[in-house]
């Protein structure tokens, strides 16, 4: 059985304008390929109500799951939440839950829960809250889009908080044979040898490093004794 | 008059995977920037045909360029060139023009043009060549779209190639306003502040830093008297 695909929208005009280097995008990836789901695509769009929306209805249609990134602040800026019931037709409003959980963050450290703040309890009907251990303010997911923070620390929290509940495929395992020749002199026997394995993937990632070239080949795929072989019969060719 | 609108692909199972952590795209969106051409979204995609294509043929369509990173490669996996000719039907194979740069380049290393290397001399009808001052290989521009390699160096020489012939609009231009305090006690006034320069684009990024906390208030515009202005306002607030 094929493993459960998924797709990703970052959300925010600081990543796209270069101001702001995105770290989300590696990390989700890295978290399900080690429970054995497929990212299959990225997408980094601006804070615009109308792509934001497109993108969330489109890829939530196409793959399984669908995890964002950003734009659930205080500030007039954060529109995701709006986006993501606009998406699905849904009503939204501060909700009690999630108002629950600010107050009693907030009375710890005697700061107003003024009008801002309590834009973050604003959450789609349906929805159901994603834990913030970081900074409360919690994330939510609605049909199968998992919406949460931008700043790298409460992604990181809200990711780890989702993780248990996600049910992968055989987790992607991976060897790595290190070739110190220029790619172009691996590329034959590489094509030959997917051509023998074709359920594994066969990647070819060039380095120039400390006065020596060559390529890591990576060979990933679900069944560890077709991977070894794979490497042996490469390892025969380039030692 | 609205700057030249720009998306990027960037192409590659490894980014998808986590196992690369791409640098290209954070690049690519500084050096637009600083010539005053907005990106508008970015796409992440692995190696499949079908999803490059169809990304090439919508992303063409909706920006004035597009900027496709990864999978020119000698390698079984670098099937870019291919899908690029493919989304605009037209014709590849292996280019004259193309294949002479790579017979001097290889000659000097004594190094053989094999049919794997020949690869990257395969060019679509119509392209023009990307000049590669770090390795040869060349990339190319077909209709709006720059087609560049993944190897981040390769890929910011092949952009410090394309970008003076590229025409932007009026440079954005953008300052800062540090301030510390909660994102919810700067949200109210901020918003404010939106509604009275509504040309403005005014974000706020929220840090946590050496034990204090508040947020960077970012303002983007083309006319500085209006930003210099902006920034005044909300100092008066938040000192």
């Amino acid at each position: 059985m094929p493993n459960p695909t998924a797709a990703m929208i970052v959300i925010g005009d600081e990543i796209l304008s270069g101001r702001t280097r995105d770290s989300n995008m590696h990390h989700l990836a890295g978290q399900l390929t080690s429970v054995g789901i497929d990212l299959k695509e990225v997408r980094v769009v601006g804070d615009e109500n109308g792509t934001i929306i497109a993108a969330v209805q489109e890829l939530s249609r196409v793959y399984d799951s669908v995890f964002t990134s950003g734009g659930i602040g205080p500030t007039h800026d954060d529109i995701t939440a709006d986006c993501i019931a606009a998406a699905f037709n849904k009503n939204i409003d501060v909700r009690e839950d999630a108002r629950a959980i600010l107050a009693e963050h907030y009375a710890k450290s005697a700061t107003e829960l003024n009008t801002a703040r309590l834009r973050m309890a604003r959450i789609p009907d349906d929805a159901t809250l994603i834990d913030n251990p970081v900074s409360a303010a919690p994330g939510f997911k609605l049909e199968n889009v998992y919406v949460m923070a931008g700043v790298p620390a409460v992604f990181e929290a809200m990711v780890a908080s989702v993780l248990p509940t996600l049910t992968g495929g055989a987790p992607l395992i991976s060897a790595t044979h290190r070739i110190e020749r220029g790619e172009g002199d691996i590329a034959g026997p590489l094509g030959e040898l997917a051509t023998a394995y074709p359920t594994l993937a066969i990647g070819s990632y060039p380095f120039q490093k400390d006065g020596k070239y060559g390529a890591h080949i990576v060979i990933r795929g679900n069944d560890q004794a077709e991977i070894d072989a794979a490497i042996a019969d490469l390892a025969k060719v380039f030692p």
